[in-house]
């Protein structure tokens, strides 16, 4: 936890705060600090700053979070299309792109997803959300990552795809991750200010998913020689087009 | 489970393995063959291929492995110097080391490292084998990462590294992993045949450490913007490695 992570529920009054949970707990039993000290903390889709720990009545601090500034946004904005794994799968997942600052996640159907995947209890907004909290108090980024649901391949890309391309960012770069090109993606990369990252299945996507996707603009690039987990596929793609992206500028 | 790993208890005859454990559960449940059924398969620090069913009785399965091949060896050797983690995170690291190809796991003290991990049950290799064999069979690899644990940091740069360092592959490029430089590793990357890298503990590196790994050769880079968990932070890693040294090629 290398950001408190603070949510409007945990504001008593301006600027004040008040937690008792593993936020609490990590700051007494890990961090080891007392009244008058400070800590790192950042307010869910706000600014972030050093709070002041106020009091200490038990297991419940009060922050207090003035001289908060908001982060910089990234440079490229990253939405990511991912088959829908299994749900212990999907935990990590969630956890990493809130690590890494992805600001969509589209949940899809593909052939070799299983159905029964959509009817976890995993997908409900507060069973997820804690997941991504997580992940951004690693990253120590508060922006939570915007999780959508469609149970549909072709209608996703046909329909929802095409809302999602008018967007104020602009034209985002394309990009399907596939263990079947051996096309790095350095031959493709275009210093985009934002990416579409589509990421399949544990075994991966059928000619006909990566046809469509091709036709609709979709460039195919290998992560490498390996086989990986969808999770480490995300942060594979991710940490190249951070190489790739920073190297340009 | 992309490859079923046989090891040397499960063999019963010239090219016959007997298994009965959630490798035969595999077959029989999720991949839902029988008799005379193919499945990929290699054996431990062997050649792998095509195994037939030869026989099923119960949750026993007969395979019979002939022409089986050896892979080639990957096109840079990488040795990876981790920060021990915590047992949890570590069963992640030699998943993801396995499955990424990683030749050595070299397991070290750092300032910010809690003795208490050295005295994890976690570090006898009958307990940690699995996940690199768990790891193997993710990655379709059937060579085992050799782990060794080294209790001091010093000695570990100054005496074990010089024999490392005598390897027959040649000299490694030394990369360190830093979250203070903000140098990418495309801008020291040389087109090695090996790479030694290093991934610190959560809380980073001291500085007395980063100095002495530069003093011996060790170049700082930065994976990108963010705070990475260590298991995400070595995929990161080998991520950008393999770009660069396929782009290379």
């Amino acid at each position: 936890m290398n950001l408190i992570i603070l949510q409007k529920e945990d504001r008593i009054d301006d600027f004040l705060y008040r937690i008792k949970d593993n936020r609490a707990r990590h700051i007494l039993e890990i961090l080891k600090l007392d009244t008058g000290d400070t800590v790192e903390a950042g307010i869910l889709n706000g600014p972030q700053g050093k709070a002041i720990i106020e009091s200490v009545s038990g297991n419940t601090l009060i922050l207090k979070c003035s001289d908060f500034t908001m982060m910089p946004a990234p440079a490229i904005t990253i939405d990511l299309i991912c088959a829908m794994p299994r749900p212990q799968t999907l935990r990590r997942v969630l956890r990493t792109i809130a690590t890494m600052g992805v600001r969509k996640l589209f949940l899809i159907r593909a052939n070799r997803v299983e159905k029964s995947y959509f009817h976890s209890p995993l997908l409900e907004p507060d069973n997820y959300t804690p997941y991504l909290i997580e992940g951004l108090a690693q990253g120590k980024l508060t922006r939570l990552p915007e999780v959508t649901i469609h149970k549909r391949f072709k209608p996703f890309f046909e329909d929802t795809l095409k809302d999602n391309a008018k967007d104020e960012t602009g034209d985002a770069l394309r990009l399907l991750a596939d263990t079947e090109t051996k096309r790095l993606l350095s031959k493709i990369y275009s210093d985009p200010r934002r990416v579409l990252l589509a990421i399949g299945p544990e075994g991966g996507w059928v000619p006909f998913e990566v046809a469509l996707m091709k036709e609709i603009g979709f460039e195919s690039f290998t992560l490498g020689q390996w086989l990986l987990r969808v999770e480490s596929a995300v942060t594979a793609a991710l940490a190249q087009i951070e190489l790739l992206g920073r190297d340009s500028t």
